[in-house]
């Protein structure tokens, strides 16, 4: 994986012998610069009169560059490097997450309580009224993260194990952003009917299900199906998460270049889980003008062996990227690394909106075109308008659960990215800042009573949400 | 559920404002002994001039005498019952586990390594080397506890969201006794094909698996069958759980009596997944005189449409249990209340031993015949010696996954029951303590080390165990 700039995805952990006198530290810093190394924190382990010792964090760009910046400092004289770790293989040991009792049990009497045989009257509560399970059972605050390792990130299909680090940072993200205990299912299956038998299956404990990295087209047809025959909410992220995010982002974008999504015009390059997601809510949301693309160029009427989510959203013309950009206001790039030229962008229509999403590379470098353009986002954290799912799922999982909504409706989706946009003042906005940033702390919130509020309006509520949440 | 002395399962919590004069606590404590109340921690929560708040701990024995309890208080003059709740069904509220992040995510950074981009890294290494996954996710110490809810508890059939108080507690006691991360999944069927490939097909993330509360004889193909499918332990705790605990307690009672397993009779009464896993570990473990009984009688090769289990332990005779019972060295009861009278009982040979295991109410109540036995045993807290599989699985698991076992083999449960026994000196060895409290600290670092040591042996340990763990 080659990155542009030094980042935490390479980070180091290096622990330093380093002789206490003045000039040392900065020739160490100097050296790692030199390399290109990024530093971060610079903590003060002991020190005596000789020596000191010291954690320094570095960022690199790549492996090879962590590589590069350990043998740099080891050539020094007189430093010597106690031990070095990558911090993100070092934060994965053993995993992310772990499963912790709510409880005390230090006594008999609490075993009564919780286990047998005082569980057994809890037991028959639930049998003999059965919505009783979200009361007295972890179901109502508990989603499961479901994938069968298909399309894992922009990596394809690596399997159920090998998908399972993404899903445990999911189950993190729900925890950290929204309060929700979520556990990683990774499928021993990449079949259609058993994975969705699969889920059904295993759906008792799980107030709601977040399908994940699950490839397209099978990801429709499991995600459709899994809402008809469960009665807990089912929502794909890659899909819905990406274009509600999307969606709120456009919708403070055009506030600025003064536009309406009505009259605009869209092009989607990417036609899988993410660029059929969004064209069908920015449809929903009024937008009448989008044209997508895929690999071959505009999905176009005349093309043969569309599958049913490509032949929804085919249009007429035909041609390739560059022809379906010429006079586009917007821009929505979900599928690789440099497919856009600066020439497609100058081709577009006046105070044109780019949303390069592919990550972690984007289809257009921003600096590129940067002062050609009104809006540019990214999903990159180290540019400005990171597109990041993470605005969205948590929160519209913690509505749907506070609401304990039977399904998630399409007007849930179109209040989340209402909610989101809201959250840029009109005194904040501007190019830069479109969206907020995933640690503004009203996020979930905000977006979780949105969600409840649509849930009730469309009958899909089986609880009046906790009002000021 | 009838419980026969105030216990915790029935414990209520109980908020009084009583009048600040010396003895009106007193009458309190009077009026819940005379209805029969067993009054627990007594806390002062405020006091002034003329009144104390008090919370009271106090167990009944039926949810009938915790309401008597309520209205017995309510009808004293001057106090006032200011809030009661029912302490089982309380912490329940919400269930009993949740998940939780073992990371800090504060920072971009934070997000950048736990989650998108660096995680990719972290895919791609388990994708390129799989056995990485132990390393790299939470698989290696996690377990599945599963059920289908066909036979929760001694409740019967209850189906999968009934269950799941039993699961999380599980889940709950996985932590507590041995550090494991459980997760409770409750299947929407019960059918041993697609319980068979449910489970298989979300094995990826779990690193062992615990059934729990599968009906006979189902769970004897179910366990069979995922011990050959999967290459990670799999062990019903319902069958081999309570084998181990009750070969454990048999050693050191045979101790006591001075007779050894391959000399005595012994009588299991109950022919369900304990019983048949009992005489199984029992026979591996040296006994040759083994009968077992079930609700018709005596489990003889005279009978028709036996299961394959059952015929297995088939015997020449034929009979009811009081006929099985005749000069038997030991009764082993694993089925339901009452069934032994002290006529049977007096019928057997000389310092018999009686393990009545029913719960809450044994096979026949210890007080009718403590004087005529050697040693009694039952599955209930407040008598002695418990015979309770907290004192097996948490420990069998936790050497499992620390010898990361491919699979658990009968010798692992014979050393796991010889662990158990030896944790009772020869000094404490009496028939009041047969076996170790489930609170003794040693308990799953003995199971597991014996266990590790079994694997080694059996050559299904894929990792060295770590020494003086």
């Amino acid at each position: 994986m080659v990155d542009l700039n030094p980042s935490a995805s390479f980070s180091l952990r290096i622990e330093l012998e380093i002789p206490n006198r003045p000039g040392a530290l900065a020739s160490i810093m100097s050296t790692i610069a030199s390399v290109g190394g990024n530093l971060g924190d610079i903590v003060l382990l002991q020190r005596n009169l000789k020596y000191t010792q010291r954690e320094l964090m570095v960022d690199a760009a790549s492996s090879e560059q962590g590589d590069k910046i350990i043998e740099a400092i080891k050539s020094l004289p007189s430093v010597k490097v106690i031990s070095y770790s990558d911090r993100t293989f070092a934060i994965h040991e053993g995993g992310k997450i772990c499963v912790e009792s709510k409880l005390p049990l230090h006594s008999q009497s609490d075993l009564a309580m919780a286990y047998t045989p005082g569980v057994g009257r809890i037991c028959r509560a639930i049998a003999e009224k059965p919505e009783q399970v979200y009361n007295l059972t972890i179901k109502s605050n508990t989603v499961a993260v479901i994938t069968d390792g298909s399309a894992v990130l922009g990596l394809g299909n690596l399997g159920a194990e090998a998908s399972l680090p993404v899903m445990e940072g999911k189950a993190l993200l729900f925890k950290e952003f929204a309060g929700i205990d979520a556990f990683p299912i990774a499928l021993n299956t990449q079949n259609t009917e058993e994975i969705i038998k699969t889920v059904k299956q295993i759906a008792p404990v799980f107030g709601g299900v977040n399908l994940e990295d699950i490839a397209a087209p099978r990801c429709f047809e499991i995600e459709q199906r899994l809402r008809k025959e469960l009665d807990i909410p089912v929502f794909h992220d890659d899909q819905h998460g990406t274009a509600i995010v999307v969606l709120g982002a456009l919708y403070n974008a055009l506030k600025l270049v003064g536009k309406t999504l009505s009259e605009v015009k869209i092009v989607i390059n990417g036609a899988g889980a993410a660029g059929i997601a969004i064209a069908s809510l920015l449809s929903q949301a009024g937008a009448h003008n989008i044209v997508i693309c895929d690999s071959q160029g505009i999905i176009s009427r005349q093309r043969k062996n569309l599958n049913p989510e490509k032949q929804r959203f085919a249009v007429e013309a035909q041609g390739t990227l560059a022809d379906a950009m010429q006079n586009a206001d917007i821009f929505l790039g979900v599928s690789a690394p440099g497919v856009v030229t600066p020439e497609m962008v100058h081709s577009m229509a006046q105070q044109p909106i780019l949303f390069a999403m592919a990550n972690p590379i984007p289809e257009i470098q921003p600096e590129l075109v940067y002062d050609d353009v009104a809006v540019m986002a990214t999903g990159r954290s180290d540019y400005p308008n990171q597109i990041n799912n993470v605005l969205a799922f948590p929160g519209v999982f913690r509505g749907a659960l506070d609401c304990r909504a039977s399904a998630i409706t399409t007007n849930m989706y179109l209040e989340a990215a209402k909610s989101i946009a809201a959250l840029v003042n009109d005194e904040d906005l501007d190019r830069e800042h479109i969206i907020p940033s995933v640690f503004d702390p009203r996020i979930a919130t905000a977006v979780a009573a949105a969600v409840c509020l649509a849930a009730e309006k469309d009958n899909v509520a089986r609880k009046k949400h906790p009002v000021n949440k």
